[in-house]
């Protein structure tokens, strides 16, 4: 894996490498880690690369690696940058046959999503998006157990993501987070629904197997001076009739990453808050309600969907680096069968990819263009 | 008290009477429980009613009663019928003398709420309005908190009660509760936002001290054959600029009454669950979480609207009928500080009366009709 | 209904009259409040007691009452005086004909409970104790499922009641509760451990269906210069061979009245909080954990006494005050059908009696016994 | 970082090496696996190991390795095979100076680990030992607040691990991880006293700061034909006077890992739950608890402990791996900080070491004793 982007301070950046790590089938071989040339070298060494895999620029590693005999060079590239730097790296590196593992959301716009759907498609490249949430092993329960149609025609979803960390001017205080996330030409249309709203949106397609048809959104913006929002609620309307809410805001004092979902169908449904991942409570019509827990053998056993991607036995908390790490291990094990000629099995495939990333930036362009609009329902377009 | 409605099998009358009956501050010493006579009579019976304190109709209890002397007849009229019989024994009463306590939602239609709270405000009759939900001690913590500014300027407030109990056509079935509730000329224009949708409305205009200013509805019917709507998502603003979304749904499979809600302002918020009332999470920004409880006694006490509304000290859990009876109590008091004249303390005037009614059916009116619109927003009128 | 004790600002009072009060068959008649006539006298004004019937003494009520025409008279004597205070009313009143419901713990020693036992054999009269957590729904939900063998053979019981109320000297602040709990002349041998201690056995033994038949105990006293235990823990070992721990303290700073229970049998178990007392966990080996709740209609339905000793549908918390509520409603129906001649329902005659009255005495006197031994087990003698 | 055992199918090798690799400070060079030469050979293959490097027996793998070149060589040993093989690859790797990460318990007997603790200290080498649990961030905050006097005074501490898993003869039906742990020959005097009653012990000692002086322990076996305990509840006695209890159990039907504690000291305690680690409730006399939670920033910051062993922010879950990766992380950065001659920083050096060993192993040691003694009280002796 070489990485482009995540030198030293970023967040994103370690997480990415901590989870590509984890399960002893990824080894980062190379990076260029910032745009600040010193800087990538720097944070390289930190990471004990040798110092001629450290590049100063990702055109530089993607040019010098692809000159590298197949089986030292990296075999795929992860590109941890802010969003206006996803497109450039991404599209190179398919140009030039490496597979691609990209932080979400996908792009800066929707048009340069789709132009990597269609590079992906064209050379058959694997492509990666870490929407984290869904590599949850309870999420992955979820969606199975919906897809199995437990809880019948599903019929309402509420998708909620609070956070409070932008309650106040944060990007003025020099929180780099903050900074790029608020400023357009960095981050985008959107602020809170590009950076959270996106996860939301893909985390109910993603356990409904629905896709959202109609919205009515309502953007907002609480700290004065901001130039995106940072706080909305969307009605949504799914192509099967079903209907729901999702909201997404980053001033809800007090509030971490409380990304939780319900999906309700006639027969019961399930709840799940991302802060107590390893439990997923699943609900009845009629009958009482029941804890389902990452890693649990039961007679009627969890998917297999949900134990590929669970690393210990019940009652060993799996947490948010685990889901992360089964995203790069799925794709991991899906570039290895391509690599090998082998056919991937149905639970390596199970990772985001260039659809969910082309349907988080039409998310994005939707709900903008829905807030703005006065008409109350418009058509999601992709 | 005199009881309208509330005979035999029918739920909620049995629960006015036990929270009326709480405190040894109300007895009920007549009623005309039914509109089939010999119902009435033996629904009275197995109250241990005197038979002449049986009436078989309310018009003849109003009449009769005020032919008592002031000592021995009733000192109010408490009404449990369903929607479409409140607004007729309520304006008799009134007109008649009787201060009145009345089930939500206020009456069949807005008009008929506005004439009624016409004449309470002619007659300084007292006049009670069942939501319960304010009258469990959290909510009234929250609220005082919220008024003196804890949170600085609220900014978000999400408000939610899913329940499941009609899921199925429960109606069809002899459930007497789904019959009326279901039916539009005994419920009125809404199903699940006049039944429970006005219990979440009231209860973000409570606690916030806000009032919705404008609407963005989404009313649905999920199981077919239902002529009123089982389920909803409201976009709301406030009058203070602050956004929100309230839902109502009746069709979420294994769920009882999960009213829930959470108000965000710029320094904090709260956070309060219907099934565990005596917990009110309290958080702040850049500050731990608080766990608030009912009874307890902090250094820094909890607000005496708490404590003026809680029987038994911290630990011992009061449940919804005590809540209940805080609004009697405090309408009992109200009525007997205004028999002896003397100021009722604001404590005990803390419960819903005629203003939060015409605001409830006039909720009712608004979300029906910005469902029905095609415009985005609506102002709420009233 | 007439009351030996429970004048002004006396807690429990309060609650035994809401109880009492709260479904309709039980009427306050008469009292003896206070050992001071003037307390007591005005407590029976503002209680709305005609004065011939507040009484200055126990013996004077006792004596009056039955003087008095049957229609007219107390049916029985509810005591709620301090524990070195409950054996004289209670006894005289069984000598005179009166059935009696008392505050636990049931007497100031072992063998005045017994003599109480013998009188209520001798003269068939109905007796109940106010073990209130045995009221609660849910802890009858368990029992049943535990008799039925829904959990096989027993063989793990955990129960705690931490409290923090007296971390510091409460006693020496004036505070009345702390003042008798803590002095042994009116507390009796045992400080938390009769006042708490004997709640968490009962409920072990009432859930389990088993008694405890060796104890190892270890008392404690915290707080300098209290004569009282005011903590302490149990192993237990009861009849069946099942194991267990019993936990009881007031100086778990911080607490409330976290009364907690879990049992485990051979394929599964149970968890209740009373705290939250409408919520059952039911644990199962191999498979899914489940939550029961309060009142909700499941298609195998909760136990007849679950549903018996539930007032609302599930979703509006019952507490504290109604589990109160259930134990002199019971009562009070088994009272009413002995005295119309006819055979009480199993439901109504599910409340605490003179035998868990004296097993709870005798547990006082086994805890202390066992904590001043160096012997490991002794056996739990009554 | 070579490892002993850990072979394939093996549970905790696997939660070892992800646990070494997670912060890229470690790296598996080589390994003996298995006491069968074959297996150990294919896991080190599947673990890319080179084959000169995999090892059939630990003997082998030290002396090899020790031929090796300074920069070439493991720099430590990890062992995780079954209790009786702890000592002989420890001592043997301590002999031949190099440093050692041990699971837990240290031995097989109490006098192998003193051996151990002699040797560690002889040679100045870095000695770890996988108590887990105490390498959660909020349990390190707990100690710190604890340490720093936030509660006054410990008075009293619950410790508890119930597990399920062997509620039935498990060990019958080939699970290897239940046929070792019930096997004296292999796990020692102590079934669950010794495999999680260790645990628990450590738990509440590293918190509390104190020291078990006195115990009553009764050790029990309910499942028929197992050797060993599996179960036992222990009261404590602590050297500043403060009690306990310690339960733990592996047929309580229905549990996973459901460690929790509880620690009052005079002004408040903490409350904290293994299955759901990163929420710390810090409890306070006549103060509303509060909710601390992993990573986040307050404005009176969690302790440095805390936020060292912390890998992303406040609402990125952290669970039982990254808790085993902080024990190896400080364990690595002191291994780093020794053969640098550096001074290790504090938080680096909090890891269980020889101490907590020793201490392990004589709780086995006394609570077998106590369990089989008449005496109530035993001194706990190492």
């Amino acid at each position: 894996m070489g990485m482009v982007g995540g030198g030293r301070n970023a967040f994103i950046g370690a997480v990415h490498r901590i989870a590509a790590n984890m399960d002893g089938l990824i080894e980062l071989c190379c990076g260029a880690f910032s745009s600040d040339p010193a800087n990538s070298i720097e944070s390289g060494k930190a990471l004990f690369l040798p110092e001629n895999r450290i590049y100063k620029t990702y055109e530089d590693m993607i040019r010098e690696e692809k000159k590298l005999p197949p089986e030292q060079r990296m075999d795929f590239v992860s590109i941890v940058t802010p969003n206006h730097m996803h497109f450039g790296p991404a599209m190179l590196a398919l140009e030039n046959g490496f597979h691609v593992m990209l932080d979400k959301p996908m792009t800066f716009t929707l048009d340069e999503a789709k132009q990597l759907a269609k590079k992906v498609k064209e050379t058959g490249l694997v492509f990666g998006l870490t929407h984290t949430y869904s590599g949850y092993p309870m999420v992955k329960q979820a969606r199975q157990m919906v897809k199995e149609g437990a809880f019948g025609k599903i019929r309402k979803i509420y998708v909620e993501y609070p956070q409070g960390w932008l309650s106040g001017a944060t990007e003025k205080t020099g929180n780099k987070q903050a900074s790029w996330r608020t400023d357009p030409k960095r981050s985008g249309k959107a602020g809170a629904m590009g950076d959270i709203g996106t996860h939301a949106a893909h985390l109910a397609e993603y356990i409904s197997g629905l896709k959202i048809k109609q919205i009515c959104a309502d953007l907002n913006i609480f700290v004065e001076g901001r130039p995106l929002d940072d706080d909305g609620n969307v009605l949504l309307r799914f192509d099967n009739g079903a209907t729901g809410v999702l909201t997404a805001s980053q001033v809800c004092a007090g509030e971490e990453n409380a990304l939780a979902i319900r999906v309700y169908g006639e027969k019961g449904g399930i709840e799940w808050h991302q802060q107590e991942p390893n439990t997923l409570i699943v609900k009845w019509l009629n009958q009482p309600a029941q804890i389902l827990r990452t890693g649990v053998g039961y007679t009627t056993p969890l998917s297999s969907f949900a134990t590929h991607n669970t690393r210990t036995p019940g009652g060993h908390p799996e947490g948010y680096l685990e889901a992360f790490a089964n995203i790069y291990r799925n794709f991991a094990l899906t570039v290895s069968a391509k690599m090998e000629g082998k056919e991937p099995a149905p639970e390596w495939l199970d990772f985001p990819t260039v659809e969910e990333g082309v349907r988080g930036m039409a998310f994005i362009d939707n709900v903008v263009a829905s807030s703005a609009s006065k008409e109350k329902w418009t058509e999601f377009t992709v």
